[in-house]
């Protein structure tokens, strides 16, 4: 069984981008397989079949299996790193923001920059159009929780980025694509510069 | 500091059942702080400021610390035990369906669940009216997948309960309470069977 590690994604993707910030993080090789989530190329039949029943990406594949869920095939990229704490409390405190982040942050602040800048918002149904508000005030106080936990501290735990740092920063990052002001949080402003500065921090782009 | 476990919660939750049967499944003493979230006890200023910031329950104190978010508390207090396993792949599996119950079980059958037996149609928003729908689609796609999952297999990763069992079993079995039938599930309804007949297993009402 090969070890190769392949990604299946779509690179516009904050969720895709956890697990190659992760890969460059710790020094490893990702190949990339890009599929465009606009038309459709994670709901065919083969995709549903071979990669993810449940149509999304990313998905790590690692020989013949195949992992969904951004955070939890980041976690197994990140196995034995630094990114990964061995104290079991701040091990369980690396989990809890990373399920906080699927919870209270990404379906506000990457629903809403997917709403806007993808499907716009001219595009949206009424129910969609009707929860930006909801959505908004979410994503505002999701920002304003993480600037209050970061006042005082470098990074979410401990002493060096983990990987509930790289799994934050992926769509608090780009949160100015769907208007969420950034500035209003300077503790999360000088977080990002933070990861930027890691020596092997690659960018979305990349 | 004490190694005491306390689990600050609201007993009728899901989540905070997720932390008991997990304590239970591997033999460990839990100290319950239960608080009324129907009148606002998890949203005073004392609780915020002392036990989680983000208003919600459950909540793991361990000695000085605290962790919140069902799914990483119930990993604490699992750590060490046969509910985790210790092969990388089945850990990231394991992962792989705690963050998607998170993402695409709990906010759909769960959310259901509070509005129509805790808040009460009648008393829901127009805009929490109009998500019904929606909601009852992605629950049952979510029981669907959980469904073809189990087809030909005892438990969601490996041969034995882990912790990914227990996170979705919590809300599962007690989606009825949502008027989903479980009926049309059978591998699900098989899966419920085995987990309540393991030996340690306690009731939600335990």
């Amino acid at each position: 069984m090969s070890d190769e590690l392949v990604l299946h994604e779509y690179s516009a993707s904050g969720n895709c981008y956890k697990v190659r910030l992760t890969a460059a993080s710790v020094g490893k090789h990702l190949e990339r397989r890009e599929y465009d989530i606009m038309k459709g190329e994670t709901r065919t039949p083969e995709f549903l079949a071979n990669v993810n029943a449940n149509g999304r990406i990313p998905v790590l594949e690692v020989g013949d299996r195949f992992i969904p869920e951004s955070n939890a095939a980041a976690y197994f990229v990140a196995e034995g790193s630094n990114l990964i704490p061995t104290d079991p409390f701040d091990h369980a405190d690396m989990l809890r923001w990373m399920f906080w982040e699927q919870y209270n942050h990404e379906p506000n602040i990457a629903t809403l920059r997917f709403w806007m800048k993808w499907v716009g918002v001219a595009n949206l149904t009424e129910l969609q159009r009707l929860q930006m508000t909801g959505k908004r005030g979410a994503g505002n106080a999701a920002l304003k929780l993480m600037d209050e936990h970061l006042t005082g501290r470098e990074w979410f735990i401990g002493e060096h980025m983990s990987l509930a740092d790289i799994c934050l920063f992926a769509y608090t990052h780009v949160a100015g694509d769907a208007d969420f002001d950034l500035q209003r949080y300077p503790h999360v402003t000088d977080w990002i510069e933070r990861v930027k500065g890691q020596p092997r921090y690659i960018p979305m782009s990349a």
